[in-house]
This record gives C-alpha cells, structure tokens and sequence, in this order.
C-alpha cells in the first residue's frame, strides 16, 4: 500500500526560488480565518519586494483579516500526468493599505484581476515565514537506490 | 484601472457540482489553523460519499487538526491564457479515522499518494458548507449588453 518512494524525492525550495514563483504566478490563494475556522480563496496577487499585494471587496476575506491578521498565502502548480508538483507557502501578517503613498505604489504594481468587483481594498501581507517543496519522480526504476 | 466587467460574469455553482469537481480533483488544499494562524497544504484526496478523506503523516497538520478540528478543503482549476477558472470550498470539521471498520472503509478508496512518506495517520473532513464558483469570460464584446 502506498507510494513507491525509491523513484519520488522532495526538494526543499530556498527562500529566493519561493518568490520567483510567487511573482510568476498570476493567481494564489488567500488562508484566512473567519468565525475560528479557516478559509481559502484563490485572488490574483502581486509581488512588491518581499510581500505579497491583492485586492478585494467588503466582505467576509476583508472582515476575517481585520479581527485575525495572521495570514497565509499559497502558490502551487501541479502537474497531473507526472504525478508531480511544488507548493510555496507564506505565512505572514495581513494589514489593508489606507496610506495614500502605499495606495499609490500598490496602484502602479503590475495586478491583473481576472474576476468581477470594484475590489477596491487593497491588502498586503508582510512575510514571517516563506517555505516551499517540489516532488520530483524518475519515469524509470534507474533513479532506486 | 480595473477589469471590464461586461464580459466576465460568476457563476455560483450547486452543490452537486462542486462533488463532482472535488471527486475529479487529484490534488486539493487543506486549509488547517497552527499556532493561532492559517496555513494551506496541497494533498492528495479521495470522496468518500459527501466526505472528503486524505491521508498525513504526523505533524504539523495533524496536530492543528486535532486542537482546532475546523478545517476547510478547496479545489480549483484555473485557465491562465483565458483567465479564468473555478474553485470548490469545503467548510468543515477534521477526525482523524481510529476505528477499524473506518479504516478498512477508507483503505478501500481509490485515493493516489503522489509524495513521499508512510502518511499512515486518515482523517475525514466532514462538510458543513460546500460553496463553489466559477468565472466565465467571453471573447468578444458580444456578450456587453
């Protein structure tokens, strides 16, 4: 039962390839908590310097991150037919921007909103903690040791 | 600045449809809350009737799990070129499965590790909230009104 762990090994990610995923992918997914449990939404972000940037509209992600800062952010790609994968996460501190000047620099990042709504909060996260993994499979039995 | 509303509309999907997303989904995300914050961790998953069953090492998920067993479980597909996608959120309570019967019936599922490690711990996500939707977009300005 289980997984054949000779051809499968997981790489730990350095800090610095962690946030060239993040700035590459154009979608992530918010960890908030709200009423005491936790919740996940997929928002287009952008990468300033070692944050992360997105926006959102009134509601209940911008009311859990008001009551609980404490956040995480999550990119990953997965490739289904190899059987493979990497996830970086960030856990960090979530703060909505009202500073005009922070305003203005978030306004001029490179932030592609794919969905509906004015979303007109913006929000950083300030990492605490960036980590991250990728699986790597041998197509063959040449990798087993 | 912003995004052209005209031509993309949310669509909120049933609740039969984010099963048969979530049943489709080799790989989803646990959202778990340690040490006070969120975090989100990719996992391979089966659909055991209108639960969801994935398998763990002992760690730090584990451990989230057991002090606070609100957890959330979400699967996304997203289209970058067309920029769009869908995503499934799952609200609910996590047990780790112990008792025999529920472990035989959880080894009989079709769920595919695809990383490494023995993962012999089993817990359930029992739903007490499935919420799912999906962003449409036309090509062309034909779908303005």
């Amino acid at each position: 039962m289980g997984t054949d762990d000779r051809h499968i090994w997981v790489e730990h990610l350095g800090v610095d390839e962690c946030w060239r995923l993040l700035a590459a992918a154009p979608v992530g997914r918010v960890g908030v908590i709200v009423d005491s449990g936790p919740e996940i939404y997929p928002v287009n972000h952008a990468v300033d310097g070692r944050a992360i940037v997105f926006r959102t509209d009134a509601g209940s992600k911008l009311a859990g991150i008001e009551r609980t800062p404490a956040v995480c952010y999550q990119v990953d790609g997965v490739d289904t037919a190899a059987e493979t994968g990497w996830s970086v996460l960030v856990k960090g501190r979530a703060t909505e921007l009202v500073d005009t000047e922070d305003l203005r620099r978030a306004a001029a990042l490179r932030l592609r909103l794919w969905s509906i709504g004015v979303k007109e909060h913006w929000v950083r996260i300030d990492p605490a903690e960036v980590t991250g993994r990728r699986i790597w499979r041998s197509a063959t039995a040449e990798h087993a040791d």
